[in-house]
C-alpha cells in the first residue's frame, strides 16, 4: 500500500489544475461558438419580449369579462378590430369588446388576456361567443418576462447550447467571445507501435491513443496536431516535446509515464529548461502513473499507455482541463456527471486512500437499475467499448458491496 | 377534444419515418467519421491481442509455481532472461524460471501469468523472491480477447465514439464508411420577423429560430444553409421552399404550420409538383402544427414559429430523423433518453390523447431528485434555458400527480 501514499490525491492534484490561469477569449460568429464557452457576460439592453405578445392565436380581451363564461352559459363580446402581427395597437381596449389577434402580436392597451380560438365562436356579424373564462395575463408573455433591459442573460463560462444561441440571436449577438480552445499536440511513445497504416509484424501492435485522445480532444473544440509514434529514447522523446510545445498550449504523451523501464517521458520533462513536473503520480486507478508539467502557460501531461487508462484520465481530468482552460465554469466539478442512481451487482474491491474508476454495464431488474462492473484489464480495448458508464470508488472506501447504490457517469 | 382526433399519434408517425429509406455512404478518414455513423460491419481478420500479453511490468511465470506464496513464505525463481516489447519469444518457461516481462510483452510459451512488480523482489543474483501468488491468466490479455479474426468488432449504425474510433485505429482502419449526413436547408417565415443584425421596430422580433435550428442540425452533422426570413406569402414561401429543396436533402421551415391565419407553408407545398404532405398535425404538445411533407427523397418539416415549440419537436422527432437518414440504428427508441428517475413535485394536467412533453428543473432533496416543471408559453426563450431536462405524459394518459415517478430526458 505504501506507494499510494507516493502519489498526489485526485482531489489536490483538482486544487492545482483549478487554480490554472484560463485561456484567452476570441470573437467568432454565433454559429462558430457551437459548444463552447462564452468568454463574456451576456448583458441585454433591451426587453423580451418587447411588449405583451399574444402566446395563441385568439382573440384579446379584458379577462374580467370572460368570468363565469361556460359551454352553457358563453359570454358575448363585439369584435372591435384585429391586431396584425407587426402592429403595435394604440386603441385601449373597452369592456365588453375584443380583438382579433395571432400569435405573437401585441395586446392593446386595457387587454390583459387572449382567449383561444378554440374557445371562442363568432357568430357572425361581429359578435364572439367566449365559452371559457381566461384568467389576467393568460396566454399572455409578459413584457421582459423572458429577459429585462440591463439583466445578465448569460454568464460567462456557459456552454453554448441551442437554447442559449436562442438568447444570443434574439439579443442580436451575430458575434459573442468565446475561450480559445487550446491546440493539443499528441505523442505516442513505444517501440512496439506501428502507425495505423501498417501491418504490425509480431511483437508490434497500432497506435491506437494517438487517435482515441485526438477524438476525445478534437470533441472539446480543439484543433489537434499529431506527432506519430516516438521511439522509446530519452533524447527522441524530448525533442518531439519540445517541438509539440512550441506548436501546441496542451501535450498528450501516452506511454512511457509509469515505473517501469521505459519511463522517458519523466526524463525527456526534466531536461527542457523550465520545464516544471507538477505531478508524477495519481491516487487513481487506472491512471496512477499520470504525469502532469507545465512551462509557462504550456502543459504536458503524461497518460499510461493503456488504450483505456488514458481514455479514463481523459475524463476524469484531461477534458476538465481542457474545458477550464476555455473559461468554463465549475468544470471539475464531476459530481454532477454522476447522476444515474443503480445498484451494484456484485461486491467490488478497492484500495484505500486511492479514487477508482470501474466501467460497469447497465441493465434493468423490474424497475432497478443494476451496474454491472466490466471484468478487464486496462489494456483492452474491450472493456470501455463494452461499458455503458462507470462509477467511482471513493479514496476513503474500501470497497463496494452488492446491492450498494452507485451513481454513475454515463460514456 | 375532438382537434386532437384529427391529428397522428406521435407513434404512428414514428413508425412512418422509421419506414423511409436511410441515405447514401461515404468513405472518409477515421478522424473525420467522429460523432458519425458507421456505414459498414467492421469485421476483424486479426487477433486483437495478436499473442498472450502481459498487461504489467513483472515477471512471467508459471501460476503453479507460486501457489502457496506469501509474504512470510515467498517462493523464489530463477531469471531466465527478459522479454523486450517487441519481441516473440519463442523458449518455453520451465518451471521454476521466470522471465523479466513489460507491459505489453508477450508471454513465452509455458508461461501463464505475470506477477507484478509490485510483488516480486530480485534478490541479486539470478533470484526473484515471488511474495503473493497469481491465478492462471491472471495480469494477461488473452490473444483474441478483444477480437478474434473474423468477428464482427463494430455494427454498421454505431455512433463512432472515442472507444469506437479505437477499435477502428486497432484494426488499421485509416478510412472507414459513414452515412452521409443530409444537407439542412432552414427558412424562417413570419411577417413580424427581422435578422439578428437588426434592431427590431416596435411589433417586429428577431429571427431566433433560423440560429437554433441550424445550431442542432450542426451538431448531427448536417452541413446548414440558412436561407433567412421569407414573408408570409404563398408565392415567396413557395419559391423558396423550392430553392431550397433543389439544394438541400431537408428543409425545415419554421412558423406559418398553424391553423391560423398564417398558414402558408401547407399551402406552398401543395403547390409544389410531385410534394406529398404525409403528416399535417400531431398528437403532441408542445408542436401540434408540425408538418411533414415528402418529395422523392427530399423532406420538408414545418415546425411550429414558437421557439421552445420549434426545439421541443427538433428534440423529439427531428433530431432523431437525421440520425435515421444517416443510418443511426434505432435512432426513434426515444425511451433510453429518458433515464433519469425523479419524483414530480406538483401535479399536471394533460389531455388523453396526445403526447406532452413538459420541461422541467431537477433540485434534490435529500437522496430523491424533484422534478420542478418550469411554468412558462412555448414562444419564451427561458423555458428551455431553465429547464434540466424533460419529461413525456404519454397519450394515454390525463396527468400526472405530485409525487409520481417519471423519467427525465436530460436537455
Amino acid at each position: 500500500m505504501e506507494d499510494f501514499f507516493n502519489v498526489l490525491k485526485v482531489k489536490d492534484f483538482i486544487t492545482i489544475l483549478k487554480a490554472l490561469p484560463v485561456g484567452g477569449k476570441q470573437e467568432v460568429k454565433l454559429a462558430q461558438a457551437r459548444g463552447r464557452y462564452l468568454a463574456e457576460d451576456i448583458v441585454s439592453f433591451e426587453y423580451l419580449p418587447a411588449t405583451n405578445r399574444s402566446s395563441m392565436d385568439g382573440y384579446a380581451v379584458r379577462s374580467k369579462d370572460t368570468f363565469g363564461a361556460s359551454e352553457a352559459n358563453p359570454v358575448y363580446l363585439e369584435i372591435s378590430g384585429q391586431v396584425a402581427i407587426d402592429e403595435i395597437p394604440q386603441d385601449r381596449l373597452e369592456s365588453g369588446l375584443c380583438v382579433r389577434i395571432v400569435t405573437g402580436s401585441t395586446l392593446p392597451p386595457g387587454a390583459d388576456s387572449v382567449v383561444m380560438v378554440e374557445h371562442a365562436h363568432e357568430m357572425g356579424g361581429q359578435t364572439v361567443e367566449i365559452r371559457k373564462p381566461v384568467a389576467p395575463w393568460e396566454n399572455v408573455m409578459l413584457k421582459g418576462e423572458d429577459i429585462t433591459s440591463n439583466d445578465v442573460a448569460l454568464r460567462a463560462g456557459v456552454k453554448v447550447s441551442a437554447p442559449r444561441a436562442g438568447i444570443l440571436a434574439a439579443l442580436g449577438r451575430e458575434k459573442v467571445d468565446i475561450g480559445v480552445a487550446p491546440r493539443v499536440g499528441i505523442i505516442s511513445t513505444g517501440d512496439e507501435l506501428v502507425p495505423i497504416s501498417q501491418t504490425p509484424a509480431p511483437g508490434y501492435i497500432r497506435d491506437v491513443n494517438s487517435h482515441t485522445l485526438a477524438h476525445i480532444a478534437a470533441e472539446e473544440g480543439c484543433e489537434v496536431n499529431i506527432y506519430g509514434i516516438v521511439p522509446d529514447l530519452k533524447d527522441e522523446v524530448q525533442a518531439s516535446l519540445v517541438k509539440a510545445l512550441d506548436e501546441n498550449d496542451v501535450v498528450l504523451v501516452s506511454g512511457g509515464s509509469s515505473v517501469g523501464n521505459r519511463d522517458f517521458t519523466l526524463t525527456a520533462l526534466s531536461g527542457i529548461e523550465g520545464m516544471e513536473v507538477i505531478v508524477h503520480g495519481l491516487a487513481l486507478s487506472p491512471g496512477k502513473p499520470t504525469i502532469f508539467a507545465r512551462k509557462g502557460d504550456k502543459y504536458v501531461w503524461g497518460l499510461p499507455g493503456q488504450v483505456t487508462s488514458a481514455q479514463i484520465v481523459m475524463l476524469i481530468l484531461v477534458i476538465p482541463f481542457l474545458r477550464h482552460l476555455q473559461g468554463k465554469s465549475d468544470s471539475f466539478d464531476l459530481n454532477k456527471d454522476f447522476f444515474l442512481r443503480a445498484r451494484l451487482s456484485r461486491n467490488i474491491a478497492s484500495k484505500y486512500g486511492r479514487e477508482d474508476y470501474v466501467r460497469v454495464r447497465l441493465k434493468k431488474d423490474g424497475t432497478r437499475i443494476i451496474a454491472v462492473p466490466v471484468p478487464g484489464k486496462s489494456g483492452l480495448l474491450k472493456t470501455l467499448l463494452e461499458a455503458d458508464g462507470i462509477i467511482r470508488i471513493a479514496e476513503n472506501c474500501e470497497g463496494l458491496s452488492q446491492d450498494d447504490e452507485v451513481m454513475v457517469r454515463l460514456v
